[in-house]
């Protein structure tokens, strides 16, 4: 239908007659002379309806001053230098000059325009002509690329691409699973995967040895501010490995991918930190290192003051009090930091304590009462805080603490400018095996309940449950967890105590995993891998803050597609089908 | 932890030490010598565990001793020239004289060896232990190098590879839809999507130009023998193209990709032939032309005999008789010829007439007394029937008729070896428009309902739709409709009025298809495409009769995972929070 794309014409055609297939992205009627921008995925040419001349005509013109915004349009003609050139647009030294129009299909008034960027529940609604921007297409062609790029790689390394189910067993593993009834098992139900990490773990069983999958995965949870109710990742497992073959493998992937589709070089080699590091100088296991603050400890400087929330912090083995300095941070106004409590509090603070010092060098502190002599002096010396600066201080549980403080960093980073242009990634290791969880006085994975703790000694794990570290893994990118792993329990004994460090009886244990303790006991190999987010990756590639700008059909965070109108009634009979009826939520 | 593949081990390494991983395959213990042969996935070596020798020592042969069948090992040792050479496999000219051998994990006893072939459930139980079988690895890796040689070819031209939502939106077509109830939403539900179909279409209008997918689709129908619940299908989308860009563009791939994963040259170009003659000669939609055997219609030579059956669907504008000569096919004794005359029932003969010619020229036929005259010899002469030869005859509806003689040309090709060797692929196009669905007196779409006519005139179309013929085509390989694809309807006006004509009322429409609907107003471009079932080439390819064998996880023909044990019942709370209850079936 076509002999060329609009945004690939160039000057060596002049001369030659073209067929072009696009949109009309704008039309100009010039005193009889109509001018029409053609746009289709690789850009924009400009076509030019004349009277007079040689290759003009009147009925071109006619047809032309009819044209309106995004009309579907088939148009031949003939390629000319242009007189005034463009030089922003890859065509701009040429135009077309049309000896026919055709109307593929004629657009009708558009629910908004093209070049504005409107509300996002219209663009989702009309998503079809929010991705035909130029802007849009570019973000979804990045994430097309990150995916091809990492395709290529993982095949040219004898990575296997194996699928697996969609419809499989409901296995808890914190997040909710989405349900489907099964029509031939009246009662019964089939699981959407929160992921596909049993299968994998199997695969190795199987004798797959490298495995790769762009896996689409499942979460019935509360849709957070950038969260999608199913989401995909790259998920990769390997047979015979530590944890350094894995990591070595994956970072060299991740840096080979950034260069070839975004042309950036990462850090060779990552940095690494420990899990107990990150909480303690960044307040986060996902620590933003293009933000230079730094958490200070100073449990020891306030131990003896009168301020009880302090000592209560500094004389408990499980407290901590920590300090952030804010260079610059003293023009906070009282609102401003009554706005930092406010969203320290957020985060599980209970309260927020702060000292300033203007450029004057007067220290302003609600806090400076509640120490004797030289006290308070040394506690702000130790802080690092100079002329100018504000420094807050929190109290309270280790990693309540660590949190909120973690958090304050994040938003004084934004706030004040201090988060530099570039890239940082980084290996965080040595996680603790389990939380232990106060409700439900237990302990709770702080991976999954597949992930091998660093000890071989069962006995030792179980004395030592919850100082244990385990053999996890999780790859850090501008403060956001891009990829995490572990090397995988594959004794079936170990994996046993582990369920039942748990609390996952026996019986729970076969009911659920029965297949995955079977498959341990013949000849499991040891294995482990790891899983990438493929919507994250490609956002900060396109240098977008939504994940929803590199998904082609997001839903809200109401959990709703606002294009097709899902999720929707079904009728009663439907449902019967499926032995299943509608039972109204308990008001 | 390794330093090569087992199955990689050669010449070139004798005298190296080697780190090896694998299974063991066979462990023989030959009065103190001790033989492994060492699995993994890239083949075997064979072990040698010997107490003399500057290599060997007590401690090796006593834990050579214990190995068993599937122990995952890690063997340390030396490689050597082999006495006795085994030409059978790549490694056959070396051993390895192992200095240390470690039990990664001890293997239980199997519930089936690895060498033999076990009933399907138990294969399907143990499904790791299936899958660890060479065999079973070279299936599921022809699999995996077809995925990789579509998407090499695809991302070569520019296809953008997006993904499309599995949590989607209700919109039967024909199949069950999967219902997932929605937490956020009571009394709603998200639907599985049947075929990206409707996604693609609207990619097309979002200006992604050219568009595919490795896409799960989901059908809750009964499972025939070879079908599951989930299936992968590569979905295809072109804008401003017309059906022969699509065609050829395919024709290409496959043909590269057959050459590229099994060395197959498949013939250039495709035949083509329309579904009128298709059905005619073949009585398929999808005729195996590895088989030479066609239908005669001969409602010419019957319509004054005195048989009913015959003359009834002779006279019958709507009609149809047909003849089926199987060469050789004499030899069928009476029990036999019951046998093929069942075989037509079920599919949906109401009775099979014949006729035989023995080795000696004489005529065994139930319907000779129904013809005066010269009128048996003549419809005899009319099938091509010789000595040693039957004829089966039907009669009744066209479509019908064809279905079941098509039918019994499949059974009597496989029956007397009339299948050639190779590969036959061809184009089946024109397809009708609509089928009159009795029953429901209504038309229904034979492709879906957004395929194209190939008329543009709507008043046309309305008038004529019993004959009118769509722009569809369908991509067949020895008997196996392998692709599928129509160019589609693009203009809004042009599908309400198929809607209409399928019964589907304006405002039904409108709730359902609104979106697409709405997309065809904003300039949508002519476009088309093609799905092709990925799981049955693959089976082709690998040489399997069966799906299941290419596919990692299957379900039974009972929609069930016999490893997982999904689906499985869940606990009334957790549907309780999605708002559903089990409704136990009506008996």
């Amino acid at each position: 239908m076509r002999s060329h794309f609009c945004g690939l014409v160039d000057e060596s055609m002049i001369g030659q007659t073209v067929v072009l297939c696009g949109w009309a992205d704008v039309a100009r009627d010039l005193g009889g002379v109509c001018f029409i921008d053609l746009r289709d995925h690789e850009g924009i040419v400009q076509v030019v309806a004349e009277p007079a001349g040689t290759e003009g005509n009147a009925e071109v013109v006619a047809a032309a001053q009819k044209v309106g915004y995004e009309d579907c349009l088939r148009i031949t003609g003939i390629v000319r230098a242009r007189h005034a050139v463009n030089a922003k647009i890859r065509t701009g030294k040429v135009e077309v000059v049309a000896t026919r129009i055709e109307v593929l299909n004629k657009a009708e008034p558009l629910p908004f325009h093209a070049h504005e960027n409107a509300g996002e529940d219209i663009r989702l609604k009309y998503r079809y002509l929010d991705l035909r921007r130029p802007e849009m297409q570019k973000m979804m062609r990045t994430r097309i690329r990150l995916v091809q790029a990492l395709r290529r790689w993982l095949d040219a390394r004898g990575f296997q691409d194996i699928e697996t189910p969609i419809l499989t067993k409901a296995t808890p593993e914190g997040a909710r699973d989405f349900l489907v009834p099964a029509r031939m098992h009246p009662g019964e139900f089939y699981a959407l995967p929160q992921s596909p990490q049993l299968f994998k773990q199997i695969l190795m069983v199987a004798g797959f040895d490298r495995y790769y999958q762009i896996a689409r995965c499942f979460r019935d949870e509360a849709l957070r501010a950038d969260r999608q109710l199913e989401f995909t990742q790259l998920d990769m497992e390997f047979a015979w490995v530590r944890e350094q073959d894995v990591q070595d493998a994956v970072e060299q992937m991740i840096r080979e991918v950034f260069r070839e589709v975004i042309g950036v070089e990462l850090a060779e080699p990552f940095p690494r930190m420990t899990w107990a590091e990150a909480m303690r100088r960044y307040g986060s296991d996902k620590p933003d290192l293009r933000i230079g603050l730094e958490l200070a400890d100073v449990a020891d400087l306030v131990k003896d003051c009168q301020f009880g929330v302090f000592t209560a912090a500094a004389n408990d083995p499980h407290g901590r009090v920590a300090a952030l300095r804010i260079p610059g941070g003293a023009t906070l106004s009282r609102k401003q930091i009554d706005e930092y409590a406010a969203h320290a509090a957020k985060f599980g603070a209970k309260g927020l304590a702060y000292a300033k010092i203007d450029a004057g060098g007067a220290v302003t502190s609600p806090i400076a009462k509640f120490f004797d002599g030289d006290g308070f002096a040394a506690l702000l010396q130790a802080t690092g805080i100079g002329n100018g600066d504000i420094v807050f201080f929190g109290a309270g549980a280790y990693n309540a603490v660590s949190d909120f403080m973690g958090a304050l960093r994040l938003k004084a980073g934004r706030d004040f400018g201090l988060v530099q242009e570039g890239w940082k990634p980084l290996w965080v290791t040595d996680f603790p095996m389990f939380e232990w969880d106060e409700e439900a006085q237990r302990y709770v994975a702080l991976h999954h309940p597949f992930t091998a703790p660093a000890v071989d000694d069962i006995a030792d794990l179980k004395a030592n449950a919850r100082t244990a570290v385990s053999r996890g893994y999780d790859m850090v990118l501008n403060g956001n967890e891009i990829g995490g792993g572990s090397i995988r329990i594959h004794r079936p004994d170990m994996q046993s105590a582990v369920f039942e460090l748990l609390g996952i009886g026996r019986e729970e244990a076969e009911a659920k995993f029965g297949f995955l303790l079977d498959a341990l006991r013949f000849g499991a190999p040891p294995h482990g891998g790891i899983a990438f987010g493929i919507d994250r990756i490609a956002a900060l590639m396109a240098g977008t803050e939504s994940i929803r700008d590199v998904i082609a059909f997001p839903k809200t965070t109401t959990a709703q597609c606002l294009m097709t109108g899902a999720p929707s009634p079904v009728p009663e009979a439907q449902l019967s089908e499926v032995h299943v009826a509608v039972k109204p939520p308990l008001r």
